[in-house]
């Protein structure tokens, strides 16, 4: 017989009844019936009833075990009579009686509970997580994780892709977010960097002939912590390829991301086509460039109902100002005085003046539009809003007006508000879709300069002829994001491969020729040795656990997370280095130490 | 059709004449055979032969590309003529007569030649990795570790592990090589530790009930640089295993590795069934715990037959000393004066007095020991010897005497010298073999104490009992390597994952409960809640590819390594900090800047 086990705590059925066999485990909960001992055993596959009753020859044993020790238990399978069936457990139909029973692992008091997973605080968790993962949950989500990440790497194998490992150790990015520096203890006064993503070497891949690439690569930015972002390190599908339009990626991902949803999704729907959605189209009737599908709500631009009508508040702005719009947020259902008070009320509550609104109610035959707009625009126009909405008796629309760049935020927050409120959200679906056409350049007011929307390795639209010929801030990007239910779950663009694009591009940002072989030493250099176009894009892959799994927060899907303070409470992690490691390092410590 | 091809380079086929094609590619080769173009047009997948002639539309364009340029192509798949068919070549039987051509991307003169693959300066190639990639050696390697690291991620999951990723930003680890630090910004002063290896993690993990882990995992460890170790990063086939004996890890891995082996060995024998070599054996027979099994010879000892012999340096020796040996090496066909003088002026150049040596040879009917040393111990020991050792006319043995533990380095040596002068290796084979029972504790001569003699994890054989009762250097680890062709390629142990264990055995190294504690906080505290007994072994990856593509050095298995100073040439790491990254991390640069 094996020295720990025979079997594992999920596997055995009716079928084992009458073997002997040897189990090892964790105790998950002792119950004493009458002088009867049930002790449930638990492994990484399961649970199984263990019986003990005075007779027994590991009686005395029995009773000193408790929660979360590990004993190993020899006995004999015994079918559990019909009443005593569980039928939640797949292991519900027999239990051990137990011959012999040996501790392998004592457990002290538990400073958390394992059994039943209460609510505990979350720094005892983080610094006890090996019991913290222990819990059915939290070992489920991370299981799942496992589950989601091997069926990625299977799909990306199916489609032609590649996984390679890029560097960890390499050079400070001069894009995007914070590094974190390792300091070269061979070069004093020099510095590594972490990858914040491994852009650079996926492209210079693709110039290295490699064609089809991915990897479930580690990313690392030193951000400060916040409640969507976990400190330090998190991990991205990334994926690139050569001689592709963005049509090819859009091809080859929509089925991948698609079937790992499907595989996950336990039974909810999943978007079978991803549409295509333009980001200025997703602006105007969301609100956000990055809808959430499951609301039905449509936003629409009613500015020509407003023009020179009785609502001078509006009528006065679109006269005064072109760029000036009206927007309505129809809430189908939200016609009564009481909602659409707690929307305004709401809209206060955001910083706003308030939020103008109409209902729909019948009035003996009469469908008429109530509140105080409705009153000033009149009947007809109220009509005509009513008409273009599609909306009926029972329903509400809200109106926000104003310059939609500075306004459309809000009206996607009241987009989102309305749909939720009303319940008009299917939460039990996955929406996927793509937002495409984001701008190459935005409007950097604090600065009064332009500056690249997203990232510098994007290639324009219409190349470099829009560049020399286009009003910049006019010009789209070949870049486009996945969104599943109001989240970015990954981003990607055909990329600028041509070295005098690139250096056009960044020009009408400021920076010289000059600057962009200095902070791009090793792409610029590659793309002067014959670069294929290529694109590609990254999958955030905590964020679809979290869709996957339901999971609120970052640290129910990740093993050994920070906590909000970046520390890693269970390892002691940051913590000081010795004068030995620092003189190696050439380092001196600056500010005085804080006390944390 | 597409934008830039219907077809890979390396697809196209006889049946595909008279189809109207678009490949997208590199110029491999241009030639011009009297007026007509012939271009090798290159990507991932292979090569297609592209031609071009005065008449065709595009010949201006052609006349004008070089090697290294990306070019679209579009044209008609034509038979070639059974004098032209190229059998080396998937696409051999057919040719593209180029229709159009498109410049994708130009190349500059290139700083290293790709076609034909001629040796050049390892800088260059570094710091234009780009396009030493694109060479088909290395491409072809950097493919097949892709392969091998996919093939052992199937495997592992076929036998039931699932993977894992564990932190990168972690704790300094008291014990083995040096770490690299990363600074924390929000914590002033302190320091993460990138990992050495997840040694703590996994037994976190085992400890944490999730039974069966690996990881593909990135290792990181600040060691100067050497010819067979990159600076910085490496990869790791890391795994841990729930309620496991060694046995059971053996039996495990065994045949994951052999599968891995045989998938890519290209036809070579892999050893079937792995022997277990006891580390005491090893370093006797072999003169090394990492034995080439490929090399015949095995040493043997012969002390007694010099004992009290007429060889008085040896028998003087073993009078004086009862820890005197002397072994035997055995070299089959090396019975000449040439080659025992040959071996003599290597030892001699190892810094050893010389290396004795009988070589037998017929004299008339008589088979004759020659040199030296037979003819001080005389015929009838000399033939003793010979019979011990199973040697024969024409074969030769060497000797070294003194402490065993002091020379058994050198008469290893000596052994794989002596195979491989000869040609007893038979290089053209996997040979693989686990060496266990290592030992638990060593001997610092320097500090005159007992430490670690690998690692404070592992269980000592015969446990508390063995560690309060046994002389503490003839303990036993449960400790193994796996070893192939002279190379140790993965180790691992079972944990001991009991905290009096532990704290006895830190004990005996001269640190205290509460240093254990400080140091090994995380794992201390896991071990003390329940944990099962566990072990497994990581794997070093590089070194397997290397061994299965045939590699020397591991720059040719690696897809962007660092130079031996520890810079990656093509990115510009490390590089100097701004004074606000310093700023923030509270860092400042002590040592005056080295020029490098």
């Amino acid at each position: 017989m094996h020295r720990y086990r025979t079997h594992t705590c999920g596997q055995l059925r009716k079928s084992d009844v009458g073997s002997v066999v040897r189990l090892s485990g964790w105790v998950h909960r002792v119950r004493d019936h009458g002088g009867l001992l049930f002790i449930d055993l638990r492994d990484h596959y399961g649970l199984t009833q263990i019986v003990a009753d005075p007779d027994s020859p590991c009686f005395k044993i029995a009773e000193t075990v408790r929660g979360e020790w590990v004993v190993r238990i020899d006995g004999e399978v015994k079918a559990r009579t019909s009443e005593t069936v569980n039928t939640n457990l797949p292991t519900g139909e027999i239990e051990i009686f137990a011959r012999e029973m040996e501790v392998l692992s004592a457990a002290k008091e538990l400073p958390l509970p394992v059994f039943g997973e209460p609510d505990y605080p979350e720094d005892i968790r983080l610094k006890y997580r090996f019991l913290d993962l222990r819990r059915d949950t939290l070992h489920r989500n991370i299981v799942q994780r496992t589950r989601i990440i091997a069926d990625m790497r299977k799909r990306m194998g199916e489609v032609g892709f590649t996984e390679y490992s890029t560097p960890i150790l390499t050079a400070s990015s001069p894009e995007g977010a914070r590094d974190f520096l390792v300091p070269s203890r061979i070069h004093p006064g020099k510095f590594f960097a972490l990858p914040q993503a491994p852009q650079q070497y996926k492209q210079l891949l693709m110039v290295a002939g490699f064609d089809r690439y991915f990897q479930i690569a580690p990313c690392f930015r030193d951000e400060d912590p916040r409640a969507d972002r976990l400190p330090g390190e998190f991990y991205q599908l990334d994926l690139e390829m050569s001689f592709v339009t963005q049509e090819d990626v859009w091809d080859t991902m929509e089925p991948v991301m698609r079937g790992v949803f499907e595989e996950f999704a336990e039974g909810k729907p999943v978007t079978q086509k991803f549409r295509r959605i333009p980001y200025d189209t997703a602006i105007r009737t969301y609100g956000t460039d990055k809808p959430d599908l499951r609301n039905p709500i449509e936003i629409q631009a009613v500015t020509q109902h407003f023009a020179g009508s009785g609502f001078k508040v509006f009528a006065n702005m679109i006269a005064n100002d072109p760029k000036v719009e009206v927007w309505a947020i129809p809430a189908k259902t939200g016609g009564s005085r009481a909602f659409c008070d707690r929307m305004n009320s709401w809209a206060q509550g955001e910083g706003q003046p308030g939020l103008g609104y109409i209902f729909w109610r019948k009035e003996g035959e009469k469908l008429e539009g109530a509140g105080p707009i409705a009153k000033n625009i009149g009947e007809e126009r109220t009509e005509a809003i009513r008409t273009q909405l599609g909306l009926e008796d029972g329903d509400a629309a809200f109106f926000v007006a104003g310059d939609p760049a500075k306004f459309y935020k809000f009206a996607g927050e009241a987009r989102t508000r309305a749909g939720e409120e009303l319940n008009l959200v299917d939460r039990d679906r996955f929406e996927l879709c793509w937002i495409v056409d984001f701008p190459f350049y935005e409007w950097l007011e604090d600065e009064k300069k332009i500056d690249f929307a997203h990232n510098p390795f994007s290639m324009p639209q219409g190349g470099l002829e829009a560049l020399t010929s286009q009003d910049p801030l006019t010009i789209k990007a070949y870049q486009y994001d996945m969104v599943c239910n109001g989240f970015e779950i990954a981003s990607g663009s055909i990329r600028n491969q041509l070295p005098e694009v690139m250096v056009k591009a960044f020009e009408l940002t400021g920076k010289s020729r000059e600057e962009v072989e200095e902070h791009f030493g090793g792409l610029y250099r590659a793309f002067q040795y014959g670069a294929p176009p290529h694109g590609g894009m990254a999958a955030g892959i905590d964020r679809v656990v979290m869709l996957l799994v339901g999971a609120k927060n970052l640290r129910e899907v990740t093993l050994f997370p920070m906590n909000q303070q970046a520390q890693d409470l269970l390892m002691g992690a940051p913590a000081e280095a010795t004068p030995t490691q620092l003189r190696e390092l050439s380092l001196r410590i600056m500010a005085p130490k804080k006390e944390d």
